[in-house]
């Protein structure tokens, strides 16, 4: 009875038109994994850092019940670190600098509690990765969830192909939606991806919303209108942190439960762009959450 | 008793990636007219015509009970001529050709059963005509909407605020909300554009649907996510003529009907950028948009 995330930890610099951060705390496990925390309890982390990662931070998730034994610490590594730079619109972005460091040689091996988890995210890595952790589960997950990106469309379509058969909600964004299917039209996209064989499809349209897709249904998350959004970054992984952690907190899953994941997810995901790195994610409460839930429902509730 | 629509009659070329279209009737008062025809049954219409103008399209909208005793039919003169071409995304667009012919010297004057209006929709025009029509009511209407274009924002501002200060309801889109306020946030930028003392405001953001402000609350309408877009042209007028026919249908105007109206405008609108021209719009019924209004409304809904 847990949820198993898998994915980055990094450092980031960033600019927006907003300010800048200098080689802050991210990566999607990191986002995903503080988005969790306020909505389910039992959480562990498969990831690799090098022991230049702030010992601080480590405690920090640890105070928050988060397992990290999952989490390699390469001794003399270095940390994965992405710098970047956004436009205007904060949507479009420049890769200035990756550093895959420790990353390159990212080989997970899964603590043996962790192979019975219920709930599995497979946060954006190589598909290869991404294959490697669903061999070493014990028992299927009752629920499997990855992100990908362009970059495995384009050079790992085989196994990423392979990968997207295994899991039960494959969440990606508009654009990585139109490539993998190569339709422009979200739903003809849609649709052609769901032949894959996944339960849901969640399309990612940033600060337009978000679609959920499966069991011949269809439905439209929106985001929360902000007056002030300061860095985009970590946004779609703090989307995946709520709607996983709301999601292995309940008995079971259906296209309802999905629904109301979204707005978990959405909530989350507003949190997030609130400020630079995990500050706003970093201090929330379980009230404040609640509240933003609502907001969003009545946003496009009818009555 | 009525609702009077100033507005466009034009015809259209139009080149979109799945088709074009050649001389087609268009014009925003068209598409509103007839929008809204399905929703309400006292339509008065406010244009300038020439005698190119097909005689069976007005026949079809005398059929259908609009008022056209308010369209200037001007002997030897011919109809405003636009012609343009999508992008890809179909909301990027060219305009190739503008002919204004007799819009030129469009100066409107009201029928007198037209001045007792209880709804008015100003469709974009100079905001100095739409000034003159708002002159002519005898009684200030219960509800007057308008909506507006970058062109006069940029050219004709002054007379454009004094327009809006007038008005119940402005309907713009997202662009032109950015430069009307000088802001770039949405939220921001609503606030104030609120300042001018209307009650609401509409953002249209195109497929990605549209928000309501007003009463110090927020109100968000998706768009129905289609599988066949053939051409968005009119989309925004067949919007304004859901939402208009909406509320003249309604005894009061308060938030719970301005939501209500927003999800008749976003089905209207879906269903214009189903085919080319009226080709859609002409051929409804009250129940095929009464099913879709439910579907929009299923779609976020999260019980």
């Amino acid at each position: 009875m847990s949820l198993t995330i898998v994915g980055t930890i990094a450092f980031d610099s960033i600019k927006t038109p907003f300010g800048k951060a200098d080689k802050v705390i991210g990566g999607a496990a990191t986002y995903t994994a503080w988005a969790a925390s306020y909505l389910y309890d039992q959480i562990q982390l498969v990831s690799i850092i090098g022991d230049d990662w702030p010992s601080s931070e480590i405690d920090k998730m640890k105070a928050r019940g988060i397992d990290l034994s999952g989490v390699n610490v390469v001794e003399n590594g270095r940390s994965f670190f992405w710098e970047g730079e956004y436009d205007q619109n904060l949507i479009d972005r420049t890769t200035l600098t990756t550093e895959l460091n420790v990353l390159e040689d990212f080989d997970p091996v899964l603590p043996e509690e962790y192979k019975n988890s219920r709930f599995l995210m497979l946060g954006n890595l190589t598909p290869q990765i991404q294959l490697k952790v669903m061999e070493q589960m014990k028992n299927r997950p009752a629920f499997v969830a990855m992100d990908t990106m362009n970059f495995w469309i384009d050079i790992a379509r085989d196994d990423l192909e392979s990968a997207i058969r295994q899991v039960d909600l494959l969440s990606i964004n508009d654009e990585e939606a139109r490539l993998l299917s190569g339709k422009y039209n979200l739903v003809e996209a849609a649709e052609s991806i769901m032949e894959y064989g996944i339960r849901y499809l969640i399309i990612k349209k940033g600060e337009h919303g978000a679609l959920l897709f499966g069991e011949n249904k269809m439905f439209f998350a929106p985001a929360l209108p902000l007056s002030s959004i300061i860095d985009p970054t970590g946004a779609g992984d703090s989307f995946a942190g709520g709607l996983m952690g709301y999601l292995a907190s309940q008995p079971t899953i259906d296209f309802k439960t999905m629904k109301k994941g979204l707005i978990y997810g959405a909530v989350m995901g507003s949190f997030c762009v609130e400020d630079f790195s995990l500050q706003r994610l970093q201090n929330l409460d379980v009230t404040v959450i609640q509240n933003r839930v609502d907001d969003l429902i009545e946003l496009s509730s009818i009555e």
